[in-house]
C-alpha cells in the first residue's frame, strides 16, 4: 500500500476498500464505513443530534491533534444539551498526498477520545480531493445523544440572580494551535485544553437538577460570545467580573505577545454554566471534585439588564460592555 | 453583507451569526446552526445513523449541485437499511471567496430536497477554510432514521436462487458530472439522477416483507462495486445478464466517448435490491408503480459460487468476471 493517500483511496473501488478495511474499521471497531450504522437505543429519552466539521491548521499542534477534537468537541456539543452522548459518525475529507502515517496516528487518537468519553464511533465515510483543493484532513463528526426525562437546559431558563459558572481557565487551545502556527514555543508549553466534558456533565446534571439553567462551551469567539448567546437569548445582562476570570499565566502571556484578548479566544475542554444563585456554591464543589472542574469557579451573575449585553466589572471598579468580534481573532481553530 | 465569502463568517463571531441568521436558519427553518438538536423521536424501532460527506466538482452539474445530492445521498443511505430517514445534520466547509449567491442557491436547494424526502435538517456547522485550501464547498450530512419492528435487511441474508432487482437505468449521474466537467455537451444532455429513495424503498418493504433481503444504491464505483460487495458480504455470487441492464442510448453514448463503463459509474437516484426469487414480479410491479421505479427490471440471480464473484452472463453468451476497480474511473463524483 502506498505510503500517502492517492485519488484512488476516495474512488469506491479496491483501494478505498482496502484503506477502511485496515484503517478505519479495527480502531473503530466496526466492519466497515459507509452503510448506515443500525443501533438498539436502549435509553429512554429525548435524543440530542449535533454536528461539527474541524478544520484546525495545523493537524497537530501542542495537547492534540484535529482527530480527538473531532470526537471531543461533539461529545461537548451533545453534553451542554443535557444528553448522554452515545454514537458518533465521522467523515474524512482527505487531500491526496496526506502521509497515511499522519492519518494512522489521528484515527488512534479519535478511536482513545471515543473510548475515554464512553462513545461509539459507528459509521463514517471517506472522500479524497485533489492535492491544492484542500488542506491535509478535514473531518466532519455527527452524535447522538440520550437526554434524560426531566433534564430540560435552555438559555430561556436563565434568570435574574442566576450565577455564571466558569469549569476552568481559558484560552488555553487557541493559544496552543496559535503557538504552533506561529512557531512560537513557550516554556512550559500551552498545551490545548482538549476534552470530554461529558462526565463533568452528568455530575453537574446530578447535583443540580432544575436548578443547572443551561451549559455551553465557549469555543470559536470564546467565553465573551457566549456569555453574548446567553444574553441574547435570556434577554437578560450577563455580567463577569474581571478578577474572576481564571487564565494561566501562560495563556496570558501568549496573549499578550499577539495581542489577543484571551475572552475571545477558543477553548475545547471548557464549559460556562448559568445555575441558581441558592445551589451555585454546592455545584462548585462538586464540579471541583472531577479532574475537569478542578477550578471550577464562579465569573459573575445575570442581571435584569441592559437586556442582551455582556457587562465587565474591571479591576478598577469600571463597567464595560463586551460584544461579539465581528469577525474573529482567530481562523481555523478548531 | 459582503457577497463572497470571507474568512470572518467562519470565526465565531458577529460575521457567522449573520450569514447563519440570514441564510441557513430561515431555509431549514431553524433558529440557528451549531447547538444540538434535541428531538422527540416517537417512532418505534431501531435507530439507523448514517453519514456523508460531499466534494463533487463541479458544485452544479447537469440536473443537480452538491446541497440536493448531500441531501439525497444520507437520506438514500439511510433508506437501503430499512429505515424511514428523519432528520440531518449538514456540516459546511467553505472556501474563502465563495459567491454568497451560489451557496444561498444550495441551500434552497437542500431545503427543497429535505422538504421533497420528509426530512428536517435540524442542526449544522459552518467552517470557513482560506482560499486555495477547499475547492468552492464540501458538505457533510449526517442521518438519523428508525428501521421498523420487523424490517431486518443485510447482504448476510441473501440466499442461492435470490433475484437482483435494479430500479431503473445506470450511470447518469457520473456521466451528467463528467460532462460538465470535461466540457461535452449532450444533446438531448444527461441529467442527474439525484433523487431521494426513501418513498421506494418503503413501498417495497410493505409489498415483499422478510423476502426483501438486502437494498444498497450503487453510488461511488457503480452497479459492479455494490454486486462485489453483495458478493463478497454473502459469500454467495452475483450473476448479471448484460442485456437486461438498463442504460439510456445518452449515457451509453458519453461512456463510448470517454471511454468508460456504465457499470461502474456513480448513480445517485438508483437501487439495487436483492429480493426472494417467488416474489420478485410482484416487488418488480409495485416497484413500477412508483416514479423511481418505473424502469425496474430484475438483472440476474444469486448462484452458490464462485463465492465473493461477480459474473456478467454476455450478450455472446460467454461469461466474464467483474470485479471492483483498483481506484476508480471517476474522482470528486460526488
Amino acid at each position: 500500500m502506498s505510503d500517502r493517500i492517492l485519488m484512488g483511496h476516495g474512488s469506491g473501488g479496491r483501494m478505498m476498500h482496502e484503506l477502511i478495511s485496515s484503517c478505519f474499521a479495527p480502531a473503530f471497531g466496526i466492519e466497515g464505513l459507509g452503510d448506515a450504522a443500525v443501533l438498539d437505543l436502549k435509553k429512554k429519552g429525548r435524543l440530542a443530534l449535533s454536528t461539527d466539521s474541524y478544520v484546525v491548521s495545523p493537524l497537530f499542534f501542542p495537547g492534540g491533534n484535529i482527530g480527538e477534537l473531532a470526537v471531543n468537541g461533539t461529545v461537548n456539543d451533545l453534553a451542554m444539551a443535557g444528553a448522554e452522548p452515545l454514537y458518533l459518525t465521522s467523515g474524512f475529507i482527505i487531500e491526496e498526498g496526506m502521509p497515511l502515517s499522519d492519518l494512522q496516528r489521528i484515527i488512534e487518537s479519535m478511536a482513545q477520545a471515543a473510548f475515554n468519553a464512553g462513545v461509539k464511533i459507528v459509521a463514517g465515510d471517506t472522500k479524497v480531493v485533489d492535492k491544492g483543493k484542500g488542506d491535509g484532513l478535514f473531518i466532519n463528526t455527527a452524535g447522538v445523544g440520550v437526554i434524560p426525562e426531566g433534564v430540560d437546559l435552555s438559555p430561556s431558563h436563565i434568570s435574574e440572580g442566576d450565577i455564571i459558572i466558569i469549569s476552568g481557565d481559558m484560552g488555553r487551545h487557541g493559544m496552543a494551535v496559535m503557538s504552533e502556527r506561529s512557531g512560537l514555543s513557550f516554556a512550559p508549553p500551552v498545551l490545548s485544553d482538549t476534552a470530554a466534558l461529558n462526565g463533568l456533565t452528568a455530575l453537574m446534571i446530578k447535583a443540580a437538577g432544575g436548578s443547572l439553567r443551561a451549559m455551553r462551551d465557549p469555543t470559536r469567539g470564546g467565553v465573551a460570545t457566549t456569555l453574548k448567546e446567553f444574553a441574547l437569548e435570556s434577554g437578560l445582562a450577563m455580567e463577569m467580573d474581571e478578577d474572576e476570570l481564571p487564565v494561566t499565566p501562560g495563556v496570558k502571556g501568549a496573549c499578550d505577545l499577539l495581542g489577543l484578548d484571551p475572552l475571545f479566544v477558543a477553548n475545547e475542554g471548557l464549559l460556562l454554566a448559568v445555575v441558581s444563585g441558592d445551589v451555585s456554591e454546592y455545584i462548585l464543589k462538586e464540579m471541583r471534585a472531577h479532574t475537569l472542574g478542578a477550578g471550577a469557579r464562579a465569573i459573575g451573575r445575570v442581571m435584569p439588564g441592559p437586556e442582551g449585553k455582556v457587562l465587565l466589572r474591571t479591576s478598577i471598579g469600571g463597567t464595560r460592555l463586551v460584544d461579539m468580534l465581528e469577525g474573529g481573532q482567530l481562523p481555523r481553530i478548531c
